[in-house]
């Protein structure tokens, strides 16, 4: 699995989904190509899916948000008879090396995760439309829905067989979702995790694992009275038009990826990538009509797109990249005028659906699997939400004072109202607030330093970077910290990193990336699952996996 | 590894703690030796421990309860120059069984939250007095007192040196201790998990990585000086004499294990335990004064202290076991007459120690990383703290109507106040709260049924049991249920039971049983760390373990 894998697309290459818009309702299809796989070794049988599969829902997502903001229900359903969804493909997980398999199940986790809240965030509520067969990773897309529908035949079940059939666990949102977000009773769960077949009808209702069985024969129709119904009910502003996604300008190379605002630079020896964030290149617009007339070139989108692409593009192309150091460039001022174009219309249904695509940003940030640094340097932009990024990080490091033969303007972070609230974690809180859970009243006196220019010395005592340092120990300084990082083994890091980034309340979010992918990244480990007499390496061999039987 | 491991224990037998009782002060000296090792194969140096040292740890730390109550502050402090602890002996780690280490870590785990709870459910705080290096499990043993007190020399560091040393994470508690209950800023916590040598004196004070700084030439003045603070200001009423905490009436046979009160049988074909608990073997006593009179051999206490150490035994002996199968037997009558003792007269100290006591046994079960179901047959006796373990287990099946040739009396459950409130979990809530959670007004409706005897069709009509079944299915049912349970991955179980254990909201505790477990558990299963070219192999050498640097 060595190609370059791209997560952009556009309707024109889907291979695997088709969406149908009908004014405030979008029918979304899963038509899944068998022979479209993203690696070769497997076919896509039953609508089971790869991170291709995956790639295609997560630009529907957010082209359902960006492209057709009129749309305020979507449903979700198959357009294969007699399944739904198979859930991810088996062959493919057998096949794949656990970087690859982790950083697949993460990158689905945030598309479900994305459309989850869609309907929170934007008013766009997702609808599972169950017919057929609803198993595993089906199941666990149908559980992301907000609301799930069933027909209620003889053979349409909902299921989680993962356990009695593969020895693995429903890992992406599964058992969390059935627990927190449906409230299925624990012993009902047990049962449910437990048989292959699943559950069905009446009793997949009874046991809050769907939420409305219907008769086969209506099936179609009170699924689209339904949808019409929510979307009757949504509480979002009629938007009649949305603005074009175009492809992001971007050049791949040996050593780099460069977009129009964002750069990677990559160090391959050093296990190091850095990645520079550029201050506009234009003075803001003069309001959100303004804005939405640039459409997908607005400095604060087109920045958006680049950074989430240039994260994915390093998660899974670039493996051995164990840390990664954002830089920012530019004028702070100017940054702040493009921000508050925003932040003064922040109802526009555009100008929130830019914000919530930059909190899912630093939320992919937040749970991004690599050691991560923020350089502040002389002439950088740390300002609003630039400056989450300082505290989404490991570690920062900031430049005191001047530098010898360094004329860039001194080097300096401006905190504003988005510090505050407009970009939560995971966890509910906001990263100041993380960062100062020890001292929840020191966020308040940073409430009082909004707007200032913070140089070193005082950023440094307000506790916003890790370590400021002057001319003489910048480069080494820097230098040992890096080679450091590179030195030690990148599990303890991944470890070490999960357990950190996240103090504080934990919400179904957090679970499902903490304490369940955890525990699936353990049995992804374990012969009884990926040995060569393991579950995955026998499915469908009718040969059941052999298990050591030592309980951990 | 495998020689029986017991753990019963009394003073006479420590080989690496002793306890100097002054009044209201107790001071804890850790004074491992070397050759007292549980198993072959490694030293004891530097004050390391491995499972017996624990062993002793909580042995101390329950007698610290039951038998001397007069204690408000315990000092724990080394009584070897120049260290206080080193931490997990690597030896140990590096040639255990991945089980035994698993199984080990949640051990120390538990005694960690059983003394850091001390003070709110005892009045007894837990001071650590560090001098000298206090390193890894040793600076997580500290982590766990609820305040601690650091020379201030030039050589006297708390460090957690796992990630750059082993491979592996501060993973009893550590990591989560640093952010959740320490709550230090997550970049510092990030210099300090990397820094081999540690952080000293006012730095750690700074860092809150330490509550206290003490000039090493005041040292022991000082200590003692907060050690009688603390004593004086401990809401903990004043306790003239405990009772003796006299060995377990036990025996170990080949298929069975049995108590006074409480009976393992073996079924090793099978993977199953079937663990039965005795109702009251005579009258309730009259009240605590009565109760305190029999001492350990108070009804409630003696089946309490059984169970503990049954499950305890079935953990780290029978790891091939992979389903408890808990059942009860005797009056309910007379059963409720004895918690009633303890309910009446719940400010008593005894009764508080007894009560808090069984709901740390509860939480063990909630923990323990079996398959678990509870049979309510006829002739049981699930009432009040015993109708808990129904809610902890995965699955109940209840016997319905009577059965053919049996004429105990009909199964019943019977709830009353402890149900609502006494025995709370790791996550905060009732077992009842968390298993309705999907509808917290049910445990609304239950409260109206206290003290009812509800038989099979009632209590599947509330909620309170997976199954009921009568004379014909009975067996069969319960039959394939073991079967099928035995035949699974006992990862998968593992992993699966972890996340459907533990709905709703969660703690420093469940975080650190749920997410830095699986953390470090997965990392135990990593070459990095484990591997013959493995950091924990290599300890020792000089030579760095060699990592595969993928990114996961």
């Amino acid at each position: 699995m060595s190609k370059v894998i791209d997560f952009q697309t556009d309707p024109s290459k889907y291979r695997h989904w088709r969406v149908e818009y009908d004014g405030a309702v979008a029918n979304l299809f899963m038509d899944v190509d068998e022979d479209g796989g993203l690696f070769d070794g497997y076919q896509l049988k039953l609508n089971s899916y790869d991170l291709g599969v995956d790639i295609e829902l997560a630009d529907i997502v957010q082209r359902m948000r960006f492209e057709h903001p009129e749309v305020k229900t979507v449903v979700m359903q198959s357009a294969k008879d007699k399944v739904f969804c198979a859930g991810a493909n088996i062959r493919m997980l057998g096949g794949a090396a656990h970087s690859h398999k982790v950083n697949f199940c993460k990158f689905t986790n945030e598309t479900r995760n994305t459309f989850e809240a869609a309907e929170e965030d934007s008013g766009q509520k997702y609808v599972a439309a169950v017919k057929g067969a609803c198993a595993g990773g089906g199941y666990e897309l149908a559980l992301a829905c907000n609301y799930i529908m069933l027909t209620d035949d003889s053979t349409s079940a909902v299921s989680l067989p993962e356990v009695p059939l593969l020895a693995v666990l429903p890992g992406t949102g599964g058992l969390t979702r059935v627990t927190d977000k449906r409230k299925v009773r624990r012993d009902r769960a047990d049962i449910f995790c437990s048989v292959e077949e699943g559950i069905k009808g009446k009793r997949a209702v009874q046991w809050r694992l769907v939420d409305e069985a219907v008769p086969n024969s209506k099936f179609d129709e009170i699924v689209q009275q339904r949808a019409e119904e929510f979307a009757a009910d949504s509480k979002k502003a009629d938007v009649a038009e949305g603005i074009a996604l175009g492809p992001l300008a971007k050049t791949v190379s040996e050593e780099a990826v460069t977009y129009s605002l964002v750069e990677i630079v990559l160090d391959r020896a050093g296990r190091k990538a850095t990645i520079t964030l550029n201050g506009p290149d234009g003075p803001a617009p003069a309001d959100m009509a303004a804005f939405q007339a640039q459409g997908d070139q607005a400095y604060m989108l087109r920045l958006a797109r680049e950074l989430d692409d240039a994260i994915l593009h390093l998660r899974l192309n670039e493996m051995e990249v164990g840390l990664l150091a954002f830089r920012t460039q530019g004028d702070p001022g100017v940054f702040a005028d493009h921000e508050a174009v925003l932040a003064n219309e922040a109802d526009h249904w555009l100008a929130n659906e830019v914000r919530q695509y930059w909190k899912r940003i630093l939320k992919r940030v937040d749970v991004t699997s690599r050691s991560m640094m923020a350089i502040v340097e002389h002439g950088s932009c740390y300002t609003g939400v630039l400056a989450e990024l300082l505290f989404s990080v490991d570690r920062s490091y900031m430049m005191e004072d001047e530098f010898d033969g360094d004329n860039r303007p001194i080097a300096a972070i401006t905190l504003n109202d988005d510090n505050f609230g407009t970009y939560p974690m995971g966890n509910g809180l906001t990263r100041l607030e993380t960062r100062f859970l020890g001292e929840p009243e020191h966020v308040e006196v940073l409430k009082g330093h909004k707007g200032e220019a913070l140089e070193a010395e005082e950023a440094d005592e307000l506790g916003l970077v890790t370590m400021i340092l002057d001319d003489i120990d910048w480069e080494d300084e820097i230098r040992i910290f890096q080679q450091e990082r590179a030195s030690f083994s990148p599990d303890a890091m991944t470890g070490m990193e999960a357990n950190l980034r996240f103090a504080g309340p934990e919400t179904m979010e957090t679970r499902i990336f903490g304490r369940l992918t955890a525990w699936q990244n353990w049995i992804f480990n374990r012969p009884n699952a990926v040995g060569a007499d393991g579950a995955l390496q026998r499915y469908g061999s009718g040969v059941r996996g052999e298990y050591n039987m030592e309980r951990v």
